[in-house]
């Protein structure tokens, strides 16, 4: 790769427009006074130490980079309800700026080691100074206590690589399933609280939380 | 209240300020490979409705609002851990661009409801185009469990205006309950992925998470 | 109209996706160690009390504002030289996200008031929770010096309503006449600087200028 | 040098609240419905690469860098009227959150290449996880024809090293004398342009421009 900033240009802008639109739809929900199904949204361009290391790691060629790996440019999206997860997930595949290539729920399916997400892999277009381009990138759907347990995963399993001492893994498991009754607490409670924040909004302003 | 925007712009100058000065702090301790204790940051400045209403309701003087109403100011900190928030209090206590005039222990002291959270009154100087004023702001420490709790209360009551349902109740209640257990069970692993976090940090870009 | 909220949300999402398409184009040329024809970018969504005002003074039903008042969302993009607005025109033609639906140029047909800039009106497409939403946008276009000299012009003639009094009216043409010749003299220099920047980016980082 | 990172990182902090407190500043006097002296404020911190160079070519030892190079914080300062920059000027001696320890007039003495802008050496303390530390940052001050001038000026200086062809050197001199004849233009109709914005903004909303 002759050079890295402008191969990773368009991928870092991908991902401000992205960051805009979905913010952007948290807004809309809440100026239309109802609940959002996304909560907060952070996203980033993985860096060249990691693509070149995953390069190696998996012998791909530099010439097919842009293919085969789909997390370049990467989204997370965070809600407050599991359900949130799915309508966010929709509203997606309705809209015509960006095209759904691939998708994975390992929320339904967890994985072996807990990890909770939902994944999507879409196309999305960007205009450079020469003209279009198409790109991939990953957008990752999980509620805040998913989001939470894979933060502690992500840096144990860089640590450890995978192979957890027992103590560890049975801490990370039990960490695990704090997390998912957190989430079958919440929603339990989520249609009180979806009707009190329509209520909520209609009198914004009025009590308005820090935020 | 002849001119409200003017009377807000310091409250708005200070909580600017104050964002950049706890966002830069976390930083600061990313930079140098250590575990930080502020996870994200959030401010915001009252609205007038709600000071008004706040004015009304507990018959204050308009010329006292700005020593009685110690929030018009609002900063948020969240934490990845329990003990991180008392490190937090540490720090703002140590620099002197501040000065720490109140604060209340919520978290060793939960409030009936179940509401968990650190909170510290502060005196902060901005400059005006006039010169100098020192206002009052709000800090609240909370973890990222806390903060879900105490979100979905907020919602629920502004409806309920805090005379819930028995059956809304009970369900709030063993939310809290299982937010308090899922900051248990990270205290519990806390000292692995602090750790980690060092560890990883020292490689970062090789595997640089989305945030 | 019943929820001005809710009627502005889409333009100021507009507004904010099209800041970051035209922020990031300049990036993109700056990537690619080229002069790039945009320097900086700002935008903003007309205010309800001008709105309003315009709907008063022009006779417009509110149902036709959107039709009718193309600058409800705003762009202006500014450039060093004047040929590079021309080279922003062509890049904003070749892209498909954005319909240029109108075009003035009041560069070579300045206004008798001295006022030059090139004005495009777009229709673009914004993704509401509720599905998809054409909206149009104003994109003003000037030079450093035309925006300088149309700042002034703006306050002026707000004051005093486009009636000049005769001795601030010279004024205001000699300051357009000052304006013009340092666009004159900054042509003169255009080959130069353009082929040092690309020059200079090349070694970026070298010797990098306060931005 | 270790850590690049772990250096510069204060003095990006120190960046960051330095252009917050500025445009507060800003949005100070235009909530007062003043003039606003500042018109926008930017800033950088030197990369390393302009650092090291800088280092070789004065032959300054490495632990003496923090207090012999006083621009590794860079703020700057655009002003519409030259009137405004000593205003601002004035507004940084009467604030004891920063302390000025140098300041050159390069406006009412320019320099010989037509280079006209205010400097100022500031010191300035920012709060690290380690505690307190004092850093110098650099502020400039300039209108903005002086800055559009300077721009010009810093890439062919970066090409030419300084020593421009004669008709470079030429145009590079009518561009500064047209620069400077904008000034004065602008100068003559400052009264009442100011005038004009305390009017204007009495009523902001109402007309309100796009910024």
């Amino acid at each position: 790769m002759q050079n890295w900033d402008a191969f990773l240009w368009p991928y870092e802008q991908a991902v401000d427009e992205l960051k805009v639109k979905f913010r952007g739809l948290r807004d809309g929900f809440i100026t239309e006074d109802r609940h959002s199904p996304i909560e907060f949204v952070v996203g980033r361009v993985k860096t060249i130490e990691s693509i070149k290391e995953k390069l190696d790691r998996r012998v791909i060629a530099p010439e097919l980079i842009e293919q085969d790996m789909q997390d370049i440019a990467g989204i997370r999206i965070m809600s407050q309800f599991v359900d949130d997860i799915y309508d966010v997930v929709e509203l997606i595949h309705n809209r015509n700026d960006m095209t759904v290539i691939e998708e994975r729920d390992y929320i339904r399916n967890a994985k072996p080691s807990g990890y909770r997400s939902y994944h999507m892999v879409i196309e999305y277009k960007v205009f450079l100074p020469t003209g279009e381009k198409k790109i991939l990138a990953e957008i990752q759907l999980r509620t805040l206590s998913m989001n939470f347990w894979a933060t502690v995963e992500h840096s144990l399993n860089y640590k450890y690589n995978g192979e957890f001492p027992e103590k560890i893994s049975a801490r990370l498991k039990s960490t695990a399933e704090a997390a998912f009754q957190l989430d079958e607490a919440m929603s339990q409670i989520k249609d009180e609280v979806q009707e009190a924040q329509r209520f909520f909004h209609k009198d914004k302003g009025q009590n308005k939380d820090i935020e």
